[in-house]
């Protein structure tokens, strides 16, 4: 998964070994981490094709019709985009470590509750693609956001989201609770505040013990070090790269 | 369906009556019609309460957190919005008359389409709610859209895109279909050439003739009416109402 991230210019890959799915991706990228997740989560067998958001390859565009990752490629070669239509897709066609409930009503608020990360992910991504600091609005939408899902750690009174594991709600999420400490160092430092996201902040603990989770797992200094380069204009996508490249 | 618009001040009703579903609507609701397609194409009884989104009552943003339409409120209490959760909810929960692909890919490929749709439907919502006409880049966006699902029809061969009936593509893509006619009037007059979009044309007749699609079936020249007091500040949600009320 660390590999160099091809860019306009680079050669197209061979397809993937037999057997495997091919997941094009970007080693930043939050949504490509919702599925690199997923596919770890049940264990599926996948190669990572890494693309270079800031200089893509012109046959890229053949494979994601708007040339977004993540995208996965079928052995049927049938290419499937949209990192939350993906996992679904993964989930329902796998059937290994189930990862939506079974319940119809259950499932359903758990889509409504990743809608809602999803509004504070547009303001914290608004935040970190700028040099600014949160405005007054912006912090009221992310402590809004996080006491909704403190709250719901306490109602149902489980390790995880999904229960005594983790379920799809936990894996969609966590790539921004990864990247947690940033908003930290560059946002309000009291928005994080312990006490008030006890339950948040162990099952952060939590998820990242995950072996799974462990699998893509960057450290807080990788995520700053790469977003000075993006706030830079030069994102350094190649930061850390397989030894073996 | 046709019931008076509730507004600030008006009293919240009382529940549904035992057995059904409440819908919470607009009557010129495109993403609330979603659902009312779902709910008369699966058969599921079902009461409507029609919101004013000029002057929401203040109690509606109980029911829905950020006081959008549609919301379904079970008789448990539960309350889920957004139409796609929701129309999903209902496909899961009520086995008649499936919408959805079993298929996973299948399924996941009718949701890009879906979102592919969404794109043209920004693009569309935008150009009605000011009062400017096309841009040449708006009607590349539509003019791919159209493509795209013009070939979609001839690739499945089916005269829907869910195969001998409506499935949940077509239900999900029926209402924006249902006001093309405002896209003529207002938009380019070349836009929806005939010739060149021969099977949707032919797809969007065979709709309009389904029972299901009948029973909120609005004419053209309501909908142009709505859109005319919508520009002019005054939308007259209650344009028709039941003879009933």
């Amino acid at each position: 998964m660390n590999s160099p991230h091809l860019r306009k210019g680079s050669r197209q890959p061979q397809p993937a070994p037999k057997g495997k799915l091919r997941l094009y991706s970007n080693r930043f990228c939050p949504y490509s981490q919702r599925v690199m997740l997923v596919l770890d989560s049940k264990k599926i067998a996948y190669d990572v094709v890494n693309i270079n958001l800031h200089s893509k390859p012109d046959w890229y565009y053949e494979k994601s019709p708007y040339g977004k990752v993540p995208a996965i490629e079928l052995e049927s070669g049938d290419v499937l985009y949209e990192s939350l239509i993906i996992a679904d897709y993964l989930d329902e066609k796998y059937r290994s470590n189930h990862l939506q409930s079974v319940d119809p009503l259950q499932k359903a608020k758990d889509r409504l509750l990743i809608e809602d990360f999803n509004r504070m992910v547009h303001t914290m991504t608004n935040f970190l693609s700028s040099i600014g600091r949160f405005s007054l609005e912006d912090d009221e939408v992310i402590v809004n956001g996080l006491t909704t899902f403190e709250r719901e750690l306490f109602h149902r009174g489980t390790p995880f989201f999904g229960g005594s594991k983790p379920g799809m709600l936990d894996l969609m999420i966590w790539p921004w609770c990864e990247r947690a400490e940033i908003l930290k160092l560059f946002g309000n430092a009291n928005l994080l505040k312990k006490d008030k996201y006890r339950r948040l902040l162990e099952w952060c603990r939590r998820m990242s013990e995950e072996p799974s989770v462990k699998k893509s797992f960057m450290e807080s200094d990788i995520h700053i070090k790469y977003l000075q380069s993006y706030r830079a204009g030069r994102p350094d996508y190649d930061m850390i790269l397989d030894s073996s490249e």
